[in-house]
């Protein structure tokens, strides 16, 4: 059995400010056991992304899903391009999140319906994070087949997908890959804040 | 003083599986003091925001903020709809997130800019609800209006807005809102997972 190099994130980050130790603990690696999820892992993940809040709590998020070794798995593993199948191959899970464009009860357009699939995901990445699960999203996949072969009607959009799994040796990762398996720095937080109106920062 | 009648999330809200807490103890509270946050409280939020993953590291979202008693404050207000003013009002800081619709380095469209906004917002949102802050979401406000005031370029989508603040007696707020000062609940976790194709559900 290979050794794997812990990563500490200690090493890599520094929070300015003193929040929650979980936003900083969370980040997105790409190697992955193969292993498959329990069934209890893969139920904690979504119920983490229950709870997020959504506008008139519209709940507009829905997670397709294939599970390794299952037929849909192909049908998924093909939307992905190239450099994403190269370490999506050792997921446990691949989900498509589609968002209802519409609100349900009057069939007006939902303008927060992409932005609410966000914090979703986020409460599910914070999850799975604390449990020691690779979860780590993507917009490297082929949106219009996914609408297509997952036959997602008009009024959803396709949002974006991730992979989740078990932990794997980064060693077994494509080399290009292999020296980006830490976590990544973030920009200054006055740069992402602007009082008034807007100005490039 | 009046007393607050303490909410207990256990009272509404129960996990069907063994999730982090800080999933479930946040919702969207309305009523709040009208005091300011201090100088650390303000930037413990997009502290958190700012490690929230985004497609390449992209970092996409810009806050852009008014502090109450501040001559950014009834701009920003001014752009809510009705119900959402009756509440707001008591805030401490009000937010429009904005988005980078494009890659920085190539110029070609970004998918998930909203999505990835929703991501940011979602780890603010906890923050704030584990340091006893309000901090509710919104799209009931003017989205044009917000471009055309705030100088918005065209490449920035309007994502959403936020109020946060000080917790509030909920009997100050309008009688239509009181009763609805709870924690929400939400569908079972298998209406939002579909293993395979899009079924409605």
């Amino acid at each position: 059995m290979k050794t794997e190099k812990k990563i500490r994130i200690e090493d890599y980050r520094r929070a300015d400010y003193p929040i929650e130790p979980l936003f900083l603990e969370r980040w997105s690696p790409r190697a992955m056991s193969g292993e498959d999820l329990t069934e209890q892992d893969f139920f904690m993940l979504f119920e983490a992304a229950r709870w997020a809040p959504s506008t008139y709590n519209e709940q507009e998020w829905l997670f397709l899903y294939a599970r390794r070794d299952t037929p849909s798995w192909p049908v998924f593993f093909d939307l992905l391009v190239e450099g994403n199948r190269a370490w999506c191959k050792n997921a446990a899970l691949l989900v498509v999140i589609v968002a209802h464009k519409v609100f349900n009860k009057t069939g007006q357009p939902n303008p927060v319906h992409l932005f609410d699939c966000g914090n979703a995901f986020e409460n599910l990445a914070l999850q799975g994070s604390s449990m020691g699960l690779v979860v780590h999203g993507m917009q490297g996949f082929d949106y219009e087949k996914a609408r297509v072969v997952l036959k997602v009607p008009d009024d959803y959009a396709v949002a974006a997908m991730f992979a989740a799994g078990r932990p794997g040796d980064p060693s077994d990762l494509p080399e290009n890959l292999r020296s980006r398996e830490v976590p990544t720095g973030r920009k200054p937080v006055r740069d992402i804040i602007c009082e008034g109106a807007f100005r490039k920062k």
